[in-house]
């Protein structure tokens, strides 16, 4: 099987990119001496997963009870369940818990703690948890000002059989910077209001080992990591052209693309037409926001190399239109019904979501591997 | 198993209202003397596809050749591929021919007519064929007035295993239109453009039987089907935001919601938390353009009520933000961790795509089928 034989749409995943973006952040991480616990939430495969080394692989972060669920059954034993918990999603949690694995909750209310500690106190098991602290304003956790650090700190503490492990924050607003300055300040900021959260608890005499922090844009441009402990990130793996927009990695880095077909033109109008739209390569305009707007996808030739302002610019169903990012002419005799060709994604964790598995390569036209994803809840 | 107990987050669907989306619809095409052929891409569950009743039941529209598989598979034998062909599916077309089906491919150019008349050579087998005809600049197919209509149509006429069908074109800047008026002026269009093709081709001498247009809006409110033959329309099975921002039904008709649950709150934001992102809700935006703008979808309550002004007004991977559309102060003692609420989808095809099955109600809490749906390609 190669990329001339395999069904279009489909997912292409170029492994010796993804082993340069995994050494990357390992090294960079491991240099500040902290622990990176990768995110399984981009990739949603084992065998991502398992291109990490030691210590980065023996502890793990997912999205969904069942990316636990199938992690843990191909061995990841340490595992952070990174979305507020809620109260129906414990027993899961306890059965996976039962069966050997390490499963770490995050939670920021006082009703998601009584239901945490209740069902821990029900099954006589021991719930490891973390307290999610809001830094920027982006999403959850709780205001590292408020009176409920401390109020909700003393409670998980005291709980009996809770394992109150410390606090954990994501900036997410990283994404929405313009330059590295920017991240640079996000990044210091993520750190800083973490590692006082962890201070006031302390000081207030409830231990708090550790302190979680990350996402792809600050793990790579932070330059300080003290008191930190860990750094969470997923999407470096793949890399995107978020992510290239935002400096963290360049066009070459992106391992992950949509293998397409032309199906027509409209040459009045300097249009291509693929056999890829919004179900294959995500409604997620991500670079809608930055300096250079990538439609849905960056138009690369069979090989990956980008054509010189070919994108995506609409999407339908089933189709994608291509245009020239300028207006220039196209010169359609290079793109005759047939041809295929590879989009670069806006956001790998859309595009990769809207298939089952990665088409393997290792640069050339050749799949080595089929691996499988896990989309879904269930 | 009842909406209190599946897992979150998860697609509902009403049956009652799809069966009342589907008998209104039926009933105004038959009423037109037109046929229906009903567009399996929404659904994708041949479940769903099975309410229809003769003859809207006896031909269907796909959009992927794995859903042309699958309803063949389970009875459905009319088959209308309507995405332009590419020469590399042929293959499977013609597996699926040689099985039994018929499989009518559209096409718009001369190398797809080329490549489609040289495999029915290949394997000795008739394969029925539409020209695919833009009547509002959209997408896809040829202009009208342009010349390749009848060298196109002489083409499939005199290909030996061809069997030239007609005319096929779809209304897609409908979904564009501020009210009935326009839709009903687009009706026309999409009516008249492919009639007169049907007309110029048979002044030339080439058969001309089939006129296949159609979308929900156009289908909905076209007066006049004069010189059509058959009609395709897919969302209104379930209807959706965007249909109801279009007029084509009231909110109450949409039968398409994702059950979540809230895990958080941000009191000083005015926000709840739910644990349904883009992963379930899609990044589908189609009512940004609208009058009412629903953000990532309306939120009801766990009967499928409206909660008057409550939307998700932003998605993470497997967050939502639910607020205000007036920034009123939410009681969020009404919203507790735990509360689950259901989410009306701008798109109900790109919502339904996030999910692998419906769970399906009869209006009341308990869930009466699973049933599956078929993404992807493979």
């Amino acid at each position: 099987m190669n990329l001339h034989s395999i069904n279009t749409p489909s997912l292409i995943l170029d492994r010796e990119k993804v082993r340069k973006n995994i050494n990357r952040m390992e090294q960079h991480i491991s240099t500040q001496g902290v622990s990176l616990r990768p995110h399984g939430k981009t990739a949603k495969s084992v065998d991502v997963m398992q291109m990490f080394h030691e210590p980065s692989r023996s502890g793990i972060t997912v999205s969904t009870l069942k990316e636990a669920e199938y992690y843990f059954n191909h061995g990841f034993q340490d595992i952070l369940y990174a979305v507020g918990i809620s109260p129906q999603k414990l027993d899961r949690i306890f059965a996976l818990i039962h069966r050997g694995a390490r499963i770490t909750i995050i939670l920021d209310s006082l009703a998601q703690a009584d239901a945490a500690a209740n069902a821990a106190q029900h099954y006589r098991t021991r719930l490891p948890v973390l307290m999610e602290i809001d830094c920027d304003g982006h999403r959850s956790g709780i205001n590292p000002d408020s009176s409920l650090l401390l109020y909700l700190g003393r409670y998980l503490d005291a709980a009996s059989f809770l394992d109150f492990q410390g606090v954990l924050t994501h900036a997410g607003e990283s994404y929405g910077c313009r330059g590295i300055d920017c991240i640079r300040q996000t990044a210091e900021l993520e750190r800083t209001r973490a590692v006082d959260c962890k201070m006031r608890l302390e000081k207030a005499g409830i231990p708090c080992p550790v302190v979680s922090i990350g996402s792809t844009p600050t793990a790579t441009f932070g330059r300080d990591f003290s008191g930190v402990t860990e750094v969470r990130a997923g999407v470096f793996m793949f890399q995107d052209l978020v992510m290239a927009g935002l400096q963290v990695c360049h066009i070459d880095d992106i391992a992950l693309s949509v293998l397409a077909t032309v199906i027509g033109h409209q040459k009045e109008k300097n249009w291509i037409i693929i056999d890829a739209g919004w179900t294959a390569l995500s409604r997620d305009r991500g670079t809608a926001r930055q300096i250079v707007d990538h439609g849905y996808g960056m138009v690369c030739g069979f090989s990956g190399k980008p054509i010189n302002g070919l994108y995506v610019s609409s999407v339908y169903q089933e189709h994608g239109v291509i245009t020239h990012r300028e207006g220039k002419e196209i010169v359609m005799d290079r793109f005759p019904v047939g041809r295929r060709v590879r989009i670069l994604p806006n956001h790998a964790c859309a595009t990769a979501a809207s298939f089952n598995s990665y088409n393997v390569v290792d640069g050339s036209e050749e799949i080595v591997h089929q691996w499988d994803r896990i989309n879904g809840w269930d």
